[in-house]
C-alpha cells in the first residue's frame, strides 16, 4: 500500500512494482494523483481499477465534465468504480496487500495506491498559536506574512490563499503557487516588495492522451459563493477541422447572471486542449465578461486553432445564454 | 510563377508541381505565406530557396527573433537568402519560369512562388468616395459601419482595424478577424448590437516543427507609436525540463518604461510554444503590467509547463528590467 506525496514515496512504489509479480493494481481516489497513477500503471501493463468516492473522477471538475474523463479512462482499459467508499484494505499472510474492499465489492490487488488528497500539516504552527483557516492552512497577508505576526512568513502547501473569483480562502497544494510564495517571501525578507495577490484556481492534468484543465469556479463553488450563473458547454477542435491531427475538445464555461462576468472554464480533450485554459485564467484575473472575451485576439492558423478558438466559441455561447437568461 | 491568395491559386500550384519534373523551388518573400510554402515544398522533397527583402525572415518579428527562424530553416535544409531584392524572374522558351534574379545572384527555378504580402483591394470603394486609411483599407467605426456612411458596412481583409496597444490603425488580413467582423456586422444589420473593439496583433505560424508567434508591438512599432520600452529575452521549455518531450522556446517581451505595461511578446520554439502567445494577448487586452503578469495563475503540471511558465519567466525578467531602467 503506497501513498505518493514525496520522491521517497515514488521510489518505494517503484521498488514494490519491481519485486511484485502480480499485475492487479487498485488506485484509491480519482483526483490528480489517482488518475496520474492510473496512467502510469496502465502504461506499465497493469490491470488497473480506480475506486472513487465521488460520482465521477476528477471532482475538481463538475460531474458532467468528470463524466468525459470517466468514459475516456474506460476506453483506455481502466476499470473505474465511482460513488463508493473503501471500507477495508485486506492484507495476506505475507503482510502484503491482497484486496481493496468497498461497501459493495472486493477488488483483489497486488499493489494499492492511495491518492486521497492532502491537508496542510500545520500542527506545530497551531500549537504556537498561529492563525489557520477553514482548511487548516496558515492565514497570511498579501505579502505572505502570517497574519498578526510581523516576523513570521509562510508559503507553499501549508498556507491558504485567496481565490480571486469567489473572494474566499482556499487550500491549493501546487508547486507553481509554492514557487511564487517563495519568490514573494524572499523579496520581502530581503528588503524588497512583492505580493501574492491570490489564485483563480487553474489546474491542468493528463491521463494518457486525455488532457484535463480547469480554472475559476465549478457550479458548486459559484453557488457556495452566492453567485448566480449560466453554464454552457461546446465541442470544438484543437486545430482547424480539416487540418491533420485536429482533436476534439469539450469546453464548459460559467458566466455570472446579468453581468456576464466569466466565472470559470473546464476543458476535457486531447493534445492541445489543456493549456488553452490559461486564456480563461488571465481573463478571470482581469475580471472580463464573456462578451469582452468574444473579441479576444487569440492566435489563429489552421495548425493551431479553428478560426474561432474553442474558448471564443464557448464565450459566444455564454453571451447568448446570459442574454436569454436576462429576457 | 504562382501567387497563393485563393483556393484556386493553391490548386493551380499543385497542378504545376504535379506536371513539373524539376525539383528546384524558389519562394519570394519570407512572411507567413513564404515560410509556409517553404515548409510545404521541403516536405514534398523540393530543393527550396527563399529569397527575402528583409534582414531576417518573418518581419512580423524583431530581427533578433527572426534570426532564430532563419537558423531553424537553414537547419531544415531550406536555403535562406536575406537582405536582397528580386530584380527579375526569367522565363524559358517554353514560357515557364527558369530562374529568379536578384541584385547579387541568379537562382535557377522549376517553380516560383510569390509570398509578397497583400494589400486591401478597395479601388471600387475609393471610387465611390468611401474613406480609406494609411494602408488603403476602409475605415469603419467600432460597429463596422464605414465612417460617415450609415448604411454601408465593411469587414474582412478590405478594412483597417484599431491596434489597441499602439492606438493606431493597422491592416491585418487574417481569417479570424474577418469572421469576427462578419458576426458583428450581422448582429448590427439584424437589429442587434455588437462591436469589434480592435486587435492586439496576435499571429501564429509554423514552418515544419518550428512554431512562431507574436502579439502586440515589435520594437519598431513601439518606437513609431512614441512608446519607450525595455526588451528582454529568455529561454525556457514547453514542459518541465525533466519531462519527455520538453522542447526549447525563446520568448521576447517588451514592457513600457516606468509603467511596466506589457507592450508585446514574440515566441519562437517547438511544439507547444506558439499558442502560449494567447496569454500575452489577453494580458495586452486587459492592459496588464509585467509585474501583474508574474502572479498569473497559469496551468502547471510537468507534461504541460515548467513550474514557472515561460511567459512568467519572461515577465519576471521584464519586471527586473523595468526596475533597473528606472534606477
Amino acid at each position: 500500500m503506497h501513498g505518493v506525496q514525496t520522491l521517497g514515496d515514488g521510489q518505494a512504489l517503484i521498488d514494490t512494482l519491481t519485486r511484485t509479480e502480480g499485475r492487479r493494481a487498485v488506485v484509491v481516489g480519482a483526483g490528480y494523483i489517482g488518475v496520474e497513477m492510473a496512467e502510469a500503471l496502465i502504461q506499465r501493463g497493469y490491470d488497473v481499477t480506480v475506486v472513487n468516492r465521488g460520482k465521477e473522477p476528477m471532482s475538481t471538475l463538475d460531474p458532467d465534465m468528470g463524466r468525459l474523463v470517466h468514459e475516456a479512462m474506460t476506453g483506455m482499459g481502466i476499470e473505474m468504480v465511482n460513488d463508493t467508499e473503501v471500507t477495508k484494505i485486506l492484507t495476506g499472510e505475507d503482510g502484503r496487500v491482497s484486496a481493496v474492499v468497498t461497501e459493495e465489492a472486493e477488488y483483489p490487488a497486488d499493489v494499492v495506491i492511495l491518492g486521497v488528497g492532502v491537508r496542510p500539516e500545520t500542527e506545530l504552527a497551531r500549537a504556537a498559536g498561529l492563525p489557520v483557516g477553514e482548511y487548516g492552512g496558515l492565514l497570511t497577508d498579501l505579502a505572505m506574512r502570517v497574519r498578526g505576526h510581523e516576523d513570521i512568513w509562510a508559503g507553499g502547501d501549508c498556507v491558504e490563499v485567496l481565490d480571486l473569483v469567489s473572494g474566499r480562502q482556499r487550500h491549493i497544494a501546487l508547486g507553481t503557487h509554492a514557487n511564487k510564495h517563495g519568490q514573494v517571501i524572499g523579496s520581502n525578507v530581503g528588503g524588497g516588495y512583492a505580493t501574492f495577490p491570490g489564485v483563480v484556481g487553474t489546474a491542468v492534468s493528463k491521463v494518457c492522451d486525455l488532457e484535463i484543465a480547469r480554472t475559476g469556479l465549478r457550479e458548486r463553488d459559484a453557488l457556495a459563493a452566492g453567485l448566480r450563473f449560466v453554464a454552457v458547454t461546446i465541442e470544438s477542435t484543437s486545430r482547424a477541422g480539416y487540418y491533420p491531427g485536429a482533436a476534439l475538445m469539450t469546453v464548459k464555461m460559467l458566466a455570472e447572471r446579468r453581468t456576464g462576468r466569466l466565472l470559470g472554464v473546464q476543458i476535457v480533450g486531447r493534445e492541445g486542449a489543456g493549456k488553452r485554459v490559461d486564456v480563461a485564467a488571465v481573463a478571470l484575473t482581469a475580471g472580463m465578461t464573456v462578451e469582452q472575451m468574444t473579441a479576444l485576439d487569440l492566435g489563429y492558423a489552421p495548425p493551431f486553432s479553428p478560426v474561432w478558438d474553442p474558448i471564443l466559441v464557448a464565450a459566444r455561447k455564454a453571451v447568448a445564454a446570459v442574454r436569454a437568461d436576462a429576457d
